[in-house]
């Protein structure tokens, strides 16, 4: 893999960091910040991570979708760039790693569904979310996707009706959040969350995940049916094993992945 | 279109307000009522209005069903009855308004169902809310479809299963209603959301709420499918391209539609 | 049905009370508990009982499946017994009584699962809730179903990433239960909720939660035919014809089932 242009990428142990780092432009989503961001989610859910951070930037998380990129753009221009945006929150769904937003500043438009489509996101104090769409001329249809899926559908209606900015406690009443900190505190609390997120078997941890989405949206018994033979499997897996080995045995367990 | 018998229709600039007006019935639902507001929907929802507000006259909000008018009808009547009450629980997520709910006083069963149907919801602080079927003899089991989709599974079970009134309080808690105001405040709440609710370009909203209502309660993949292809499409259309040359060029955007 | 167990069956009045006797296993699911609790929720669903309270002996409410039972069996043998235990899970949702969970000290994985899965909830103060498997070596992958049904995405993704405990008071917020209560005023608290959801023509009611559970996680426009065809029938039952008519007549009803 070369260089990034548009993002900074660094593992720090167990976690890797993605940085959005394009301040001067909002870290807008252009095709090719876009393309890197999901080389780069590709290229650590292979790496031996546990975890990853998604974080942006200068003064703002993410403005979303680069207009000066999107207003060139014919049909089949915009469906090729909105593909590769949609790739990229279904690759942050299914690589094996946990990943956790770090927002700060303001997260807009795809950015708001960057931080829907992580598995857990912290947000600083001083963090707002919007999906200003809806007060323009080009209304946020996917980024509602994954932020209908984590808050009430009344407040999913405020929020893409209104374009309007919600602060960061609105979002963690609302459950677009897991915390909300004080700005210095921010890192601290990512790195907090993201251990207690990441301890056990990676292996199991992985499947778990992946799991989750698959069984979502679906009525109750289907959801079951995925569930029920996952887990059936997983039981047979050395991780489990282990697990249940070292419990019955009172020793510390010793992950095999 | 004729005058109507039990409700007003009036239109003051971009809004069109429809006021349930059977008050010595508590503006329960009869099929002249459900099929006068249906039409009334209908006819707003082919103006050049930009938001629908629906409220009721007298003492509470709705009642429900009318018993008078469902207790004479067998099978096949009370079929049709509930389709007409649920093609205007439709017709009310598929006009292209904005539509809100000015609340107050009781809404209970299908009027709980209206409130939850509408796109946003206000509530005066004095309003309660019941889906009273649940301690009677016929549950409330049309008006829990969008109670449902609003509100959490255990919430949905307690108001469907006791029957008993929950507050404005308890309401907004739950994501029934967006905002809960002091009853003198109500109108101007009203006004306010539904006025940052119908900003920008109009065509644009109108397939917003739409896509939003077709893309909920679907796999996330599915749900994406809808999204992306309407996205894409909405790009090309001129609220899109007048917005995004709006927003490069620096001033203020003047919607086509 | 011969004497249990591993749990204790009573019935007093219109309430049976089913509570999981193995305390010094803290109510962990063997098969043998499973298949217990199963056939007593089939009994009790088969008895003249309104509401049923599903109840934990000890120092906690469960701790989920037996570590002890499930690491000595291969891949069919773990896949029996989940099934056994998604029976007992959707045998809860379908027997015709409202289910009630009275939940003490830790519920943890498929014990958070049982709770997830009755139709209401209480919690003591004291009670913590948690789907360890998440920092184990076995996802919680079925417990997590039920779960994702009542609380929003993103705390499911915690309480599932994590594994660790959440308290009676988040539980409350997230709406994994109805009520949070003093541990003294739990059994109640309990009663009084029961006896709210109980109210009303029994075959009204059992239907009306059947129908709940067979519209949610669906489409809107599925939900509707579901329950429009329900409503409609339901309209011509005893309990529905007595209730009108007492409404109208301005009596109390008697119900006739």
């Amino acid at each position: 893999m070369g260089e990034y242009q548009h993002l900074i990428r660094e593992q720090d142990g167990d976690t890797v960091t993605i940085t959005m780092n394009r301040a001067a432009r909002r870290n807008s989503l252009s095709a090719e910040h876009l393309g890197e961001l999901l080389a780069a989610f590709r290229e650590a859910g292979e790496s031996d991570a546990t975890g990853i951070v998604l974080a942006g930037a200068g003064p703002v998380f993410s403005a979303g979708h680069d207009f000066a990129d999107v207003a060139a753009r014919d049909l089949t221009g915009v469906r090729e760039l909105l593909r590769l945006c949609t790739d990229l929150m279904q690759a942050i769904q299914s690589v094996p790693q946990v990943v956790i937003a770090r927002v700060h500043g303001l997260a807009t438009a795809a950015g708001c569904q960057l931080v829907a489509s992580c598995d857990l996101a912290i947000a600083a104090e001083s963090a707002g979310f919007a999906l200003p769409g809806g007060k323009g001329g080009w209304f946020c249809h996917t980024p509602a996707v994954p932020v209908a899926r984590a808050i009430g559908r009344k407040r999913l209606m405020e929020l893409a009706l209104t374009g309007d900015v919600v602060d960061a406690a609105t979002a963690l009443d609302w459950g677009l959040v897991n915390r909300v900190v004080p700005d210095a505190e921010l890192d601290a609390a990512v790195a907090d969350l993201l251990a207690r997120a990441t301890r056990g078997s990676r292996a199991s941890k992985a499947l778990g995940k992946q799991t989750l989405y698959a069984q979502l949206d679906r009525p109750e018994a289907d959801a079951y049916t995925i569930a029920l033979e996952v887990m059936a499997a997983a039981s047979q897996l050395p991780g489990a094993k282990e697990g249940m080995a070292a419990f019955l045995e009172k020793r510390r367990p010793s992950w095999p992945d």
